[in-house]
């Protein structure tokens, strides 16, 4: 049975990771769980769960969670302190980080830094961090098993593959939303258009994403390090039936696909399961019900956050951090209705212009450049008003 | 550097295996050749890859080759015989059988039994033999790398996985030159209509098979002996573009499908330098060219062929053997122009009917059976005349 710690259990993925464990109770046991913001959701999983640790982290919430939890044996940690301690935790065997957006980040370093496989749900931990991260997985016993469908994809596509013999790495993405919208309705878009996904019953950051396709671009940088790749070998294809879920094509030619329904049951199991595929009761795909799949090159005119961080991860340094950190804080302010749907790019583009890329970083630094593009973002859309 | 023998080296696989040679200099050397009639190509390819041996089946082609090759220091050898002894030479790397038809079944006995690695192009080799052949690989030190396209996606899919955790092969296949054909057409069809495949360049003998998607079913039993597959475990679905050359479930719901463009360089390369891609010159594949994939249920009323390729397999014993020769000896005869395209189907299926299966045998009892199909599918088809 293995052991499995959970953070942003209330989250869609964290959902979904605990409703593949509700599925198959002899493989593995919850030991701790954690969430932002959504207490009652928490305590209902420790309930069920019985982890010996969680960790609510808008401390505003810890009372209740301690009051419904009094007859249970759970310790109870809060605060982004308590999210540090928790993802310091060593006695599992996996840890699952489903954290959304850049607070993620430094769980995902603590989980590597303590020598604990990593089933990495968020994306924003290498696109904000990818070297540091990277070079810690290297000198540790951690493994990244990444739970993106994308990523889940090419690593099932690499399972007994030499990585020297790859050619390049084809990330399918839907196109999101707004693939077939003139691209002078852009300006009109409203928030809700942007959530109304297609094909994937997502989170708000991640939908907005798609609907920009910087998803497409933080996947493009988070699979530069996961797989350590240079960016030139990564092609963007748009795909809108979302069944093939990436490509890898090696040097003589032969191209292999990992393929499923659009939804995020096998690439979270896979992760907590690696190397082996285990039974589910998840719908299977037939083909000659979905007909046809097509493909189209993107129209980076419509999408110009593509080009951004493709342009982030060419410079390098501490750009895609600032990608990353002017992203969410567009994204939250367009979800929030303080900006316009085009504004988006044009603030991630005015961040990274006023940025002065570091070629040697740390956490701390990191952190730095978070408070300053924070207060940057701020004044940026004050003046949009 | 691999020392290789390849035997059909004048057929269409035989040349494109010779091509890749000639590409790869420093990869491959080159023991021995056979071909069945074209002596003059075999000639020029002795003189080109320098062959220890070759062998040339037609006997009357022999003083030919003996004339044309007596600068050169390579053994000839001639007949049923030659063949026989060439094929159980072992001082080679792997062997590549690409033979058609029933006449490369005792070639791919001899290879396994001398503990030789077999690139297999000669699909009815394992329909009319399986179980002995793969008795043999499982108690040598032989491994049998298919050619084939849709095997090489399979074992390619199947790289670094477990074959337990599979749940179902997806075989895809174009569905040939009459997949739109209306049925009540199929009477009136030629043997240029049938030679005429929309995607693949390829031989006579599997261009037909491939019209009456015979060749999906032989392929289905070859699929259910190398990959140690019951043939429940086996769906074949038609793809027109025959991009993706075929697909492997696993447990869990995820698929893994390996893509190509119609061209056999990338499976017989794959074959003979597994397990490693090796680049090439060969066109590569842009799905955004390509555009759209489409996948439907094969019509087994207009391709009844399926069906008693599927009926074999599961009756078993020496069907599958009968369903072979009789097709083999079918095809010829329409190649031939002694038949109608229909009577294909009904031969084959009044040889089956007629056939008495057994459930032990050995190559002698199939070379009985091959001469007891014969006579009855020479009488048959003296009747329809």
């Amino acid at each position: 049975m293995k052991k499995i710690g959970l953070l942003g259990s209330t989250g869609s993925i964290g959902v979904q990771t605990l409703n593949i464990i509700r599925e198959l109770p002899n493989q593995f046991s919850v030991k701790y769980l954690s969430a932002h913001d959504n207490v009652k959701l928490l305590v209902e999983q420790s309930k069920e769960f019985k982890p010996d640790i969680i960790c609510i982290v808008n401390e505003s919430h810890v009372e209740e969670a301690k009051q419904e939890l009094k007859q249970y044996n759970i310790e109870i940690l809060h605060g982004i302190n308590g999210l540090n301690e928790i993802s310091k935790f060593n006695n599992i065997d996996i840890a699952l980080n489903a954290i959304v957006g850049s607070a993620g980040m430094r769980s995902t370093y603590n989980i590597v830094s303590s020598n604990i496989d990593l089933a990495l749900a968020n994306k924003e931990s290498l696109v904000m961090a990818g070297k540091l991260i990277m070079d810690k997985v290297n000198k540790s016993k951690s493994n990244i098993f990444p739970v993106d469908s994308e990523h889940s994809a090419i690593w099932q596509c690499l399972v007994g593959e030499n990585i020297d013999e790859v050619e390049k790495i084809i990330l399918t993405g839907s196109g999101g939303p707004f693939r077939q919208l003139p691209l002078n309705e852009f300006k009109n878009v409203t928030l809700n258009d942007a959530l109304n996904h297609p094909n994937w019953e997502m989170g708000k950051k991640i939908s907005i994403d798609s609907a920009t396709m910087m998803n497409k671009g933080l996947e493009f940088i988070e699979a530069c390090w996961l797989f350590n790749m240079n960016y030139k070998m990564i092609d963007i294809i748009v795909h809108p039936q979302s069944i093939i879920h990436s490509m890898v094509e090696f040097v003589d030619g032969s191209v292999k696909a990992q393929l499923g329904l659009p939804n995020m049951t096998i690439p979270i199991q896979y992760a907590m399961t690696y190397p082996h595929h285990i039974s589910n009761n998840t719908e299977k795909i037939k083909l000659s019900k979905i007909k046809d799949l097509t493909f189209e090159e993107p129209d980076l005119t419509k999408f110009p956050c593509i080009k951004l961080a493709y342009e982030a991860q060419k410079e390098g340094g501490t750009y895609p951090t600032v990608l990353n950190i002017a992203n969410d804080l567009a994204v939250e302010a367009f979800i929030n209705n303080e900006i316009q749907f085009l504004d988006i790019y044009k603030l991630i583009n005015i961040a990274l212009d006023k940025h002065n890329s570091m070629d040697n970083f740390d956490l701390d630094v990191i952190d730095q450049i978070y408070s300053t593009t924070f207060n940057f973002m701020k004044e940026q859309i004050k003046c949009l008003h």
